[in-house]
């Protein structure tokens, strides 16, 4: 019997790429409107190659890609892009559609949540302290903790052992194939991709590992009756046989 | 005859001291409210500690406020300072009283103005740029940038040659007798203490190389007219002396 649902966090709960993309646009904008001598598509589409060749961690992005534009370290352009990167993470930062509305359903229903994501762990709780999501979730496991990332299997047994139930008790929500669903499978708990965002059509060698797809968090607690009657009936014949 | 006038920015421009007490104030309390098992006065004294341990470059404080007070390293805690510290900053940042004022009424008597400033390039221009003061200042020369911090002649000799003044051309205006006065008497400029915040009662040695002091901007347009006034007699003598 499922007890507690796991989620991932960046684009499972918090809607991290849609809310990214926004950010750069607006600080790629703030600099040239700040006399960065470049217009606005080749900027931009010189920082999201900076950002496929150097991965999405901030810090030196925009001191890389004056170095890429060929223009001086001017610290007034950097400052533009930052203010208005920073400004947009702050004000549109945003749960996935339906998230609060499932997480209350669940709740209600008598399972106990939990997160299991990558990420730099004070990062990772701005998050879920702005949006103030801590309250839903008995248990937030962050794998940085530990050393490791997903798919490893050190974060969910971690997380299992902490909530204090078994594989076969949990199911696992993320948006990545890779790294949620093969990870969770692997150490026996069930899973459900949700297919959303830049992940959802990637990695889907491993489409194999899961147990459910779905493309709205809204389908959730439909699952979790399905498994519940599903394994009332199964407990049902069980007993059945024991009787005899 | 004074042709530039060159500001300070930190606790003479923009209000740095009181709003970085508001946002210290404001972390602890969001830490206390998140679970920090320690009282609010017992954590915001060991900060202020810290803080003048490790100086107040930011990044680091809250993870060293945990160990200080021998707490296991919760990045619940770490995040909830994170953001209100953050929060603070952005939504509390403020001129000195009268800055705007003053700035304008020294660009109307014909006046340039400039910033010579400490402090890393990007924080400095993100202040001023959040503030919307760069159409102000005709040059904003931080010493990061030469390697040096004030009262290193370098910066100094570097915003006069930018601004094209000779030293008894300009005037510097700065709440900290040793980096600001000190730094541009040795130069050659004339100089005004603005005895303000936190530095109002420190470095008194080096009082002799203000020209003068004052406690509120708004005294600076007055001083700028009386110089004139004073070049103008004396040029007034010259003159006369070289006609006979």
């Amino acid at each position: 019997m499922i007890k507690v649902v796991f989620f991932d966090l960046d684009d499972t709960i918090v809607d991290t790429t849609k809310l990214a993309e926004m950010a750069r646009r607006n600080a790629i904008e703030n600099m040239v409107r700040h006399g960065l001598p470049v217009d606005f598509d080749t900027a931009y589409q010189e920082l999201l190659e900076l950002i496929s060749e150097y991965g999405s961690n901030f810090s030196r992005h925009f001191d890389y890609l004056l170095r890429r534009l060929d223009l001086p370290n001017n610290p007034k352009w950097i400052a533009a892009g930052v203010i208005s990167y920073h400004n947009t993470k702050f004000a549109y930062l945003r749960t996935v559609k339906g998230v609060r509305q499932v997480l209350l359903d669940l709740q209600r229903s008598g399972y106990r949540l939990g997160i299991i994501t990558d990420g730099d762990p004070i990062k990772q709780w701005e998050k879920i302290l702005r949006l103030e999501l801590d309250e839903y979730f008995g248990g937030v496991f962050i794998s940085d903790h530990l050393g490791v990332k997903k798919p490893h299997p050190k974060i969910f047994r971690k997380a299992l052992r902490k909530m204090g139930v078994e594989p076969g008790e949990a199911i696992m929500v993320g948006d990545r194939l890779y790294s949620d669903i093969y990870g969770a499978k692997q150490v026996g708990m069930r899973t459900v991709w949700f297919k959303y965002g830049k992940y959802a059509d990637r990695e889907l060698e491993y489409l194999d590992y899961a147990d459910f797809t779905i493309s709205s968090l809204e389908e959730l607690p439909e699952i979790l009756r399905g498994l519940k009657l599903e394994e009332e009936s199964e407990g049902g014949s069980d007993k059945e046989v024991h009787a005899d």
